[in-house]
């Protein structure tokens, strides 16, 4: 749409590998290089000093697939973790978000996705197998699948559950129910109808 | 909101520069992140390589305040431009949004911002006196001001046809009027009047 010589080639490559950026657009990627050359010294070089530290010292992690500095990860490697439990997740952001909720002492294992027959992924795309593996340890002994509730992240926690049948562990899941300060008026008739299957004692 | 122990420190660092950017919020900064980490090779070292480049190499035009690596940038430096027009504008966006529509042949000028007494942004905090020095030159015959059509903007614009009173040159503005490819049922009555006042010949 716009021509190539409007920006000097610099700044338009900058602002091509800024759109690329989930969240950015073309435009929006152009309001950010504006941005980020008027905080040169504040955000521009900070930002390209970052970006080439986590380029050159953040990896997965070989255990469990959480993205860290060191490996194994700062997870794995804490002591104080309950090492009998590991919720697997799909990706690196499910992790982070049930580490925020700070409530969980367990391992983890990132899978790396969902199966997907539409994107053409299959079990031999994920790490599905070195969760097995792990599961098979004496010291395992429960498996939280946390996929997303979604039709691929329930297909593959029913595909998860049956590989685990063959090691000594409880499979178990996250509860469907009523989000922590949702209305009900605005919830979709499945989630009433799990929240109502699953109500507990007052 | 989250624990800052979550993620490693260079991963928190580079999560919190995008998240000031302008268009990324925290999550969708945390998604940027691990998006860059996916593609290390093909959008995160580059993008570290070209925000390097670019800090390094872009500066305002001393002329003309368009950013560039070259100082006149190549717009003031390019001979088979008409140096007889000066075409103010707030911002460097706006001098592309013009190069992208690609139908002026001018020269410009950046101001950097408009007169906002909320801001407390006054005449000495913009490029306007370098403009007035400009426009005294003998080959300029034609200011057009091309400031936003906010509240703002048009104060500075009636500011700087104030201020240009003295030097020998026609000062213009852009047309206000219908948007091409807009519907007048969605146009506010200021637009519509408007463009109703400037009717022309058809």
């Amino acid at each position: 749409m716009y021509r190539k010589s409007s920006y000097g080639s610099e700044l338009d490559q900058l602002i091509q590998l800024l759109s690329k950026l989930p969240g950015l657009g073309p435009r929006s990627a152009r309001r950010a290089a504006l941005q980020l050359i008027k905080r040169k010294d504040s955000l521009m070089r900070p930002l390209s000093t970052a970006l080439a530290e986590v380029a050159e010292h953040v990896n997965p992690c070989t255990s469990c697939g959480n993205l860290d500095t060191t490996d194994p990860c700062h997870i794995c490697d804490n002591t104080k973790r309950d090492i009998s439990t590991i919720c697997v997740v799909e990706d690196v952001a499910d992790l982070w978000a049930l580490e925020r909720a700070g409530n969980y002492s367990g391992l983890y294992h990132v899978i790396g996705g969902s199966l997907s027959a539409l994107d053409g992924v299959g079990p031999d795309d994920l790490n599905i197998a070195s969760l097995i593996e792990r599961a098979l340890a004496k010291a395992v002994l429960e498996v939280i699948i946390a996929t997303n509730a979604t039709v691929d992240g329930q297909t593959t926690a029913h595909y998860i559950s049956d590989r685990l049948k063959d090691c000594d562990v409880t499979v178990t899941r996250l509860a469907h129910g009523v989000p922590v300060g949702g209305e009900l008026d605005y919830l979709d008739d499945g989630t009433l109808t799990a929240a109502l299957k699953s109500r507990r004692p007052f």
